[in-house]
């Protein structure tokens, strides 16, 4: 069933979050922190059994200087630097198999999937740990360190992705003017970051993105992992205020303000995990001047699957070349 | 939890159906019927956005002379012909899209995905109708065509899937004396079907396969698709004779006694939706002189996944070279 | 809980599904072609072991000239032309036993009791194919043949539907000009569809009908079989409006604007399998002078259970006399 | 899936429950003490709409004294003393409609449908009050004055039963020497009760039996009812003796012990609200000389549903005539 | 997610239900009749291993003469009178184990924790039984004796309510004066009653109460209990007047117009057993001068848990000193 | 239902785990590390509300010196050195309100309540942060850290539990050569690793302990929290030797052959969070001369509730006085 507002309201639909008079500061402070303490990204190519595509497992600094890896891959037999495409993960999951998410790759591109620092345990494998302390949480990332938002989880996945946009940029083979930043879900996510954090990303296609018009979409669903936040907040029922304020700094709804590049977003209207009004409203934040909202009146959080994938690798082409 | 018998048990487990007495004869006279009515197969390539992978769009001709539709993939660039291997699908799934599915073709093989009858609604796309008809029938295919043995669903599934190793054969650029088959559940079957009913079949990979040992398996999960056939009995109950008769016909523990190729099965001890001791009757009935059983003791049906495929590759490449 | 709009509004509400221009010429050209291909029907009487009614084994012509089964029973020693009342049977269940639904015959009507193509295999037995092909669906029946409107399952159904009519008229013993129809769920939209399509039905009983304003209904209740719809086109996403077309020939909302016939439909508040407003729609578009809903606020999809079979009997006892 | 032992296992399967030393002294005394408290039974004609089937709405006397309900129905036309079914209710309903369970009327029988005391909410109607009192219980009635097994509320439920058989021996047209006892689940609970404790019942058919074996039943399923025993002994974790000595004298594998009349059980091999050694526990302890067990592998609690009821027709005709 | 209103229409909520012309003529004959029923209440005390807690072991005269259990408990070492709090149970439970519930009295409180009849069998235990009878019901004691209004349960459960308050005042070492009442759910709701209906109650505390706008609140969850009373009516169509007409005599939010203690409830808004519009709504019917709604919008049927306790202490604090 | 072994094999039940050969030394060098690092305890009077027990915010140093916070309660004007009982807190809680868990402190015991590192936000609340690192990891603990031995979070916990009876018996008003520990679920695999490592313990009571004989417990039970090692295994497939080989380090039937001290265990048969073989291997390991096992046959996970809280108050009077 349709689990958010009728369409023509989504379309309207802006998230009440305030932005934090502090935003840009504090983005700025974590990622001058960040890119402080960073040492050269490493690749070190892997004998995967596939003959079309080569693969490296990738090492960079992320958050804290803490080495986050991931995979890259680029087509066999290419000649001159590629344009590239960081991709991020969804809930759970890491960098996967390296036979896993060979299409942008087989599309001519140079395909950074990062890995998550602390997943890679669910759906797909990782290798990353995740080394920032935690107060009391609730099972999940949700509620790790948000103690301080200089800690908090998504502050660090965040700071990897901007930084891996920056590792990218630094592998050989790779042309650093033209990279695209995309995922879905939790991935979805780190591309908005990624695409309003990063310097000149030059588009973003991010799938049913997680993470954004976080206070509304925590009250409509009783899914995981938006549920975590109310598990925590039904045993610590003082921090409501505070927890609030952290998480305005990570809301995908606040950060699309400040997306100004080509920006694709996919969002589904049986979407229980995601209700469609987050991705809208991150969507309607947007001041990019070409945007473009794929609609799915009847799928749930897969979004349009390989239909959304099509329509960033037809985005990708007109933006990056390939 | 465990799902099934002790591993040391699943080691020796056999299946109790007796093997219809004129198994060969049934079959014998499927594949006849079916090529009798064969048309050559098409391939029309389609344009994907890829590079690295070039995709035909194909119809071949199955059971009843219906054409089937696949899509044929190879690495771009390919010169001399190339080993194939003919993958079959999931229950509810089809084809799926042109951009799923890349780690064959990208291994060097010209990779054919068969899109299964009447299914292709579910979690991936097809487009093949499924023209037999249909008496009285619990939602799902497990019961279509029951009636009859020869209009069985699954006796068409199985056509299909050993009219497509001749397809792949037909087809420009393939070296018709080096075909594998493979898939993973439903999938899985089909490839236990084809390993024992297509002629020089050179390997045979099958992922938690489907359909082996039905009259236990039926009995010891209430998951589906197994159960429909549960649901069936217990409205007709007059019928167990004629059902289970008909199902000999096609279980995978029985026709694996027919498969002489280099064998891989995988089997995961938490699998509740094909429980371990289908995969290890198939497994433990192969005469073949090369096998091997990979178990995940801590999977459900997803088995071992992405290692799964590295396992499968690795079997391809010492058996098909690539 | 009320899975619906306030009861205030569901008594204004109409469907928003648009009439096709060409419906009553689609649906004469379906009543020709089956009628065209039309057999008499046969009865055979059967010994059931009961004494006070009488019970034949019906076969007669449905859509494509396909023999459809059904139970006739009447009162033992009755004498002169009966009036009759024709049954159609919920979601997955068959014409069922002969021990069962004895309460139209006890009442001293003829009863047909008509099987349903391809289902009679989940909650009741049936022994009716359906020989339509089917394309890619989804398991059940709500997407079988949704590629044609003149192939659909349901233009089948209510062919079948339409012509039990007819085939009830030329039974011995039977008033052809005194007939009603009747039945629950998919029984009621077999109900509605007769009473629209079939001529000179006499009254209509139809409890908490399915299949009226289908696409307000899809969305608002994950239930199955709705939402067999919706796992169709979260596959085919390019499929919406054509789906959408088919459907509007056999939604109940639209066809009723056809019925004038004494009209009696039953809804329920609770209900989530069929959402009331549904029934709703259809009994507001009905044009029927005399006409009746029965609002169970406490109920799900049970409706009124017994007392709409209470009520179904006044109304045939007012309308056609016993 | 399988819910207990393997069929032949059940075959032997006896229960481990000892005999209370005192049981037939305690039956006496209950059927003792009711029957000095009973009035006549009393039977009002209702008009139900049916013509084929005369139904009257009957009062007898109970378990101390209390007047219980229930339907009598009757061919009409029935010209001499009829043999009569007395039937017992499924754990939740009451006598249901006057619409429904027409079959053994129109099988040519005296049927009186019993209420239960105090249940009659459920799946079906009742109207019969449960005035014995209640301690501290678990909702439902399986814990009910289980403090004392002569107030117990099986004891008060099986004693309406047995009571039942004299009420119906008691109305005009019935012929006494013909009264035969039927039912499913709790029903047919009662049917073995009072084939045990009536006097000269003269055929038992009992579908799917609950309260059998029940110390086993409660360890081996976490459905209901049985699991409301398990409820109580959780929070009365020092009352577990008491409880089964109570239970004791009201488990119908115990009583079958008295059963001498020809008898007919059902059991499902997959039900899992009555595990099916209850019933073969049952079926195995009963002396009777000519008995009958009907196996249905692949149902669940429906058991044979209509083709039980099919069974017990053949029963009670060659036992009762009709 | 927010099983209700948005929190600012609940602010304004009030129920729809109109106050019966005789509710204080019938509260005042319901505790006429048990008050001239009544013996004296008796403390027994015994060993619990607690040193610094004294508990006895209370039967005091409820509904019908009845003798009810309870717990006393004060701390050890008090001298004189102290100040009391009478405490009821949620749905299901007892008054437990002497171990449970020490807070109010290591607060300093005399501290009666009644037992609820019928029930303790659930999470909690008791010892109390139901003596009076009941009708057709669900299982549960929702619609226990709903046939009429003086024998309804909770009709019961309230004049124990009360009757507990005339107990506590005639223990030895209390202070008659000085008594309040609390409780959570089912208890919440008894302390309403109390608080409207016994005389000078000092202070009400109900977190979370439980049958407060209950014709509104069973139509907007699907949750047991409240659902208990739309399965009765699912199956007793024709008795709804009946049974509204019963429940407007013990709803929360037409009781609470009688009270004027100072008073606290406490709402969640994600609660799906006690949507928060039955608190407000007995919140904003309350005359009192002096009262605090307690709003959780994160939590579900906990409330506040360990906070609603604390604020209960401060109310009961500043009211009855201690 | 039953959840695992017949209660007779049970009793003979013992881990197929092998004790690692450096057990020993494993955890002096943990604790040795620790206690280098440890600061004095540090223990603030808060005011409860509560005047019948005194209540301490404690904070003491655990693994890797982190402060670990806790509750101290004792009863009001308690004169000379209490003996004390330290407490853990099962899966997902914290130390939880100060007005809960007050029975240890009401029966004449200083009791500190251990807060748990990381958790506190499930069911109880807490305030102690988890310093150390993760690595990849499924949601909740069970996997934190598991790449090393020395770094995996129940070495973690383990430790802080060790050093929580240091603390206590650091603390004034203590009589440290009376000390015992208890726990339920995870609280009491806390308290049978500290009565394992900690010096001098006088009396251990583990209430249904979870983590006892772990590779078998995770083999027989979907619930969490035991799943979330197989969840990380279905992903990390080729790490179950490393996994098992740590798990062996903290597991309670390992680590319980070291528990010389009077013990009470407590297991429930049908358990399905911590099957009753983890608490047998446990008991049927430990070298203790006095010791005894509660077994609950028809509870869950809350086992014998208060009343093994009872045994536990016995217990403890007799090894440590009061």
């Amino acid at each position: 069933m349709f689990t958010d507002l009728p369409v023509e309201l989504l379309r309207e639909h802006r998230t009440a979050v305030q932005e934090p008079a502090d935003l840009d500061a504090f983005w700025s402070e974590r990622l001058a922190e960040a890119r402080a303490l960073a040492e050269p990204p490493e690749a070190t190519e892997v004998d995967t059994g596939l003959t079309a595509i080569r693969t490296w497992d990738v090492r960079f600094s992320g958050w804290d200087g803490q080495r986050i890896a991931g995979w890259l891959r680029a087509p066999a037999g290419a000649t001159g630097p590629l344009p590239a495409i960081v991709e991020y993960v969804g809930y759970g999951g890491g960098r996967g198999s390296a036979l896993d998410n060979l299409a942008f790759a087989a599309a001519g591109y140079a395909h950074l999937m990062m890995d998550t620092r602390g997943q890679g345990s669910g759906w797909s494998g990782g290798v990353t740990p995740d080394s920032g302390g935690t107060g009391p949480e609730v099972p999940g990332v949700m509620t790790r360190g948000i103690d301080d938002p200089a800690q908090y989880y998504y502050t660090r996945f965040f700071t990897d992705a901007v930084l891996a946009v920056d590792a990218v940029r630094a592998l050989p083979g790779v042309d650093g003017s033209r990279v695209g930043v995309t995922g879905g879900s939790q991935g979805g996510a780190g591309a908005l970051a990624a695409g309003a954090l990063a310097e000149d990303v030059r588009a973003v296609a991010a799938r049913v993105p997680f993470l954004c018009d976080i206070p509304r979409s925590m009250t409509i669903t009783d899914a995981r992992p938006f549920h975590e936040l109310v598990d925590y907040l039904a045993v610590h029922r003082d921090r409501v205020d505070h927890v609030l304020g952290v998480l305005a700094r990570i809301d995908g709804a606040v950060l699309a303000s400040r997306i100004t590049a080509p920006l694709q977003i996919s969002a589904a209207l049986m979407d229980a995990i995601v209700p469609p009004s987050g991705p809208f409203a991150a969507f309607n934040a947007a001041p990019s001047t070409r945007k473009e909202i794929l609609v799915h009146p009847y799928n749930g959080h897969e979004g349009g699957g390989p239909e959304d994938v099509a329509a960033a690798l037809r985005l990708f082409a007109a933006e990056l070349g390939r």
